[in-house]
């Protein structure tokens, strides 16, 4: 009944799953998860993302000067956008813990997640209330309220599937320790949808209080993450009980579905592409009136008035596009995502979701030569963190051990190289770019648009280069190559005189 | 080098793949295009819904009547959204015909699948900017445009493909009529933009023979089907010349991808779902100065003003996800989506997108009781439309022959009559509460609700209430059960006696 959960339902169900259980009462009853976690891992990218858009929106007008209003509407919105994305982004891991556990749903699970999801969703909008009003309890409530509704379902699908172990991951179906390990997943569940009941509590006469336990809630895995890691350090590893380590293992230490991470990141990608063809389609096709009477009925007139927006959508799908390329390049080569490459891989979507803005930014304030220079500025920092945080998850995997990354990738392996160029390439140019603007500032806007058409021909052509900057380096005496990965350094001798 | 296509890249690529095709240059470069149209799909499905935004956002204020002016712009604004819709839904079916010929990537090919990528994504601008001045070329040539461009990248990628065989998938890449092949994928790809060459050419002094030409792209593939439906139907099944049989293999008779219906679909679904909260994270966060002034401090009082929408945005989500819930389980018991499916679930789709509406409109007319009758029963033939559309895909999936169902659910297997009643729940329950708001018309706004509310549990109940009917009908006398499907009849038959 309980078979290891593979990634794709799709072929593997074709009829024999049925006939394999018949003798079981609810044999059609029970299905992968692999559809419902796809379904949520789109819904739930969706809304880390969706508290971007007040930030795109907000508009300044030519005239208006970016005076400390707006500065400090912007810098407001910013950090509910991070926050948001922060706060989903925990939500979004926990379900996957708990999709660890539950290896596979049936009808009741099914509906029981979609409810998780929609309370889920309702969590950016409390969270903006609470900074818009912070010192209003309301406001926390709702949100406090919302945490523990995700608790209280997420704790019934527990409940649920142990009570029809089936359902289960099959290593903890077979345990002997199932009831031990349901209350440590209970207690983990349950834990902060707990420490928010007294949030709510507190917030009605010291609302510090609040925000402290509610920042505890947030950042609890990374604080126990960083705990235990300490504790390893200093008192060396401890002997576990030995029930302990399985238990344990669908905890806080198992490295993330790689597979989720992907479709997780997916959903970022492809709804921050569009972000600004949204907004294109709905607000700036001409009204036929105004191109009469405004435009003399030209309606490329009309349209090149709105001109800068659309070179805004094309900078910005492509720089996202070819981000998503460098993600998928460098997922090809992971073999298992560790809990510090999913803290990265968050860090770098949230600079991924601010992408829209900066190039919106750029041709909006295209028309005051100061402002432009500034923005030019955030759209390289921008874009150079989005792209960084992707390296820093490459270095990660690369320190990690041999078993996070494929052998071709490794130092000495034949990619290696390739990889490092196509991870490299997006914070050398957005740091090439801002280093221009510092020298030539009058050409900010020039260099900004040149860097945007180069990059997509240099990842045509990285390959080509990547080869022959190995071969001049090879040229040149005296240069030390990195030595192969020991482990498989045998293996691959024949191969390191032609590296590419 | 040319291994059959599967699903899943994530576990089979764990190192043997390198291994593998050592001997070959170019060995890690080709990669499984999983997950790269697994994004397509989250583009693509992201951009088939944007239409419905203008529509969402046609304000009608209180005092406004519901006047032609806005009842014609609303017309407009809907069919703008589902020509939209049908124009994005046969891009999608071209791109999944053409990575059913390319069975894998690499860096080149995914690069080249960005771009075309971009290029659709802008194709609901020209579409809603020819709608908006039906008269002026401009709108038609960008049109055009589009559709050149996406052809010629297509076509890129088939030159592209067929030139370094081991990336086609492997039945083309092992047959001897490749460049037979080769021809034919060219033919169909370039195709389209040859009419609308041929469009926009002619928008320039007869603009009615581009609509003309343009719907025929459009229909091209189901006008193709239909006639040769009924050449088969007329003159009987003609033989085929020998080569021509897996050349057609790959063009209209294969079923669609299974994988891809469910990852487009569900893509439609997720963007729905949130249309609503996207909405209201922007624009319903009340200004920290207008609770002040208005709603003397309270931001409870300022928060129940909109309080319809939060209404309009559960319900919205609610709908979304179990019409989300029947799909999920009718695709668990397909075995291969047939081109009548596809074009079915793109109806059902199309009328998922307009739900947001529906329910906005349901809440946001209640003011007005006579608007209110309307906008419910609005609302109602919307959801019967959706569901009675998936409906129809279960009954195609029956009647199409034993191998697009699992044996369990089809005629006479266990789960037939649970499928039945959990694809027919939502078509009736609407059904009804339409029917009830012409008897009892002053409560429609109440019937509404009262649905709204019940399905989700009759949902969790249905099992049960299935099991209870079949009880009941079995007790009665006289009423003959189905017959079973006879092919597995004799396989079936000791379960017969317990159906549920």
């Amino acid at each position: 009944m309980s078979r290891p959960r593979t990634p794709e339902p799709a072929l593997d169900m074709q009829g024999d799953a049925p006939r394999a259980t018949r003798n079981e009462d609810d044999a059609d009853r029970t299905q992968h998860s692999h559809r419902m976690l796809n379904f949520s891992d789109a819904l739930l990218s969706i809304i880390a993302t969706v508290m971007i858009l007040p930030v795109t929106h907000t508009e300044i007008s030519p005239e208006q000067q970016f005076d400390k209003n707006i500065q400090k509407l912007l810098a407001t919105r910013i950090a509910v956008y991070l926050m948001t994305f922060l706060i989903v982004t925990v939500a979004w891991a926990a379900h996957t813990r708990l999709f660890q556990v539950v290896g596979k749903i049936d009808d009741t699970l099914a509906l029981l997640n979609l409810a998780c999801m929609m309370t889920i969703t309702f969590l950016p909008f409390t969270f903006s209330l609470m900074v818009t009003f912070p010192e209003v309890p309301l406001g926390i409530l709702l949100f406090c309220l919302c945490v523990i509704t995700i608790g209280a379902v997420q704790a019934l699908i527990v409940v649920y599937a142990f009570h029809f172990p089936h359902l289960l991951n099959p290593q903890i179906a077979r345990s002997t320790h199932r009831a031990l390990c349901r209350r440590h997943v209970l207690y983990i569940v349950l834990r902060g949808p707990a420490l928010c009941f007294a949030a709510a509590g507190f917030s009605l006469f010291f609302y510090p209080a609040s925000y402290l336990l509610m920042a505890t809630v947030i950042f609890l895995p990374y604080v126990n993450k960083a705990a235990s890691w300490c504790r390893q350090r200093l008192v060396g590893p401890q002997e576990p009980p030995a029930h302990s380590v399985e238990v344990f293992t669908f905890d806080l230490q198992e490295p993330l579905s790689k597979e989720r991470v992907e479709a997780f990141s997916d959903g970022v990608y492809a709804i921050v592409a569009t972000l600004l063809i949204l907004d294109i389609c709905e607000h700036n096709v001409p009204d036929s009136k105004e191109v009469k009477e405004r435009f003399h009925g030209s309606l490329l007139l009309a349209l090149s008035e709105t001109g800068p927006r659309f070179l805004a959508y094309f900078g910005s799908f492509a720089t996202v596009g070819l981000l998503w390329f460098a993600h998928h390049s460098l997922f090809l080569h992971v073999r298992k995502a560790t809990q510090s490459m999913g803290l990265l891989n968050t860090l770098s979507l949230a600079f991924v979701g601010g992408l829209p803005l900066a190039y919106q930014q750029t041709s909006a304030l295209a028309r005051q030569p100061r402002d432009e220079l500034e923005s030019v500025r955030i759209s390289c920092a921008i874009i150079f963190f989005a792209s960084v945080f992707q390296l820093a998850m490459w270095t990660a995997a690369l320190l990690h051990g041999p078993d996070t990354l494929q052998p071709s990738a490794r130092f000495g392996g034949e990619e290696h190289a390739f990889m490092l160029a196509k991870l490299a390439l997006y914070p050398c140019a957005s740091l090439l770019a801002f280093a221009c603007t510092c020298f030539l500032s009058r050409f900010s806007a020039a260099i900004f648009h040149l860097t945007q058409v180069a990059v997509p021909f240099i990842f045509l052509l990285l390959r080509l280069l990547v080869r022959l900057a190995l071969r001049v380096l090879r040229a040149l005496p005296g240069l030390a190559r990195p030595a192969p990965y020991p482990q498989d350094a045998a293996e691959r001798a024949p191969l390191l005189p032609a590296p590419c």
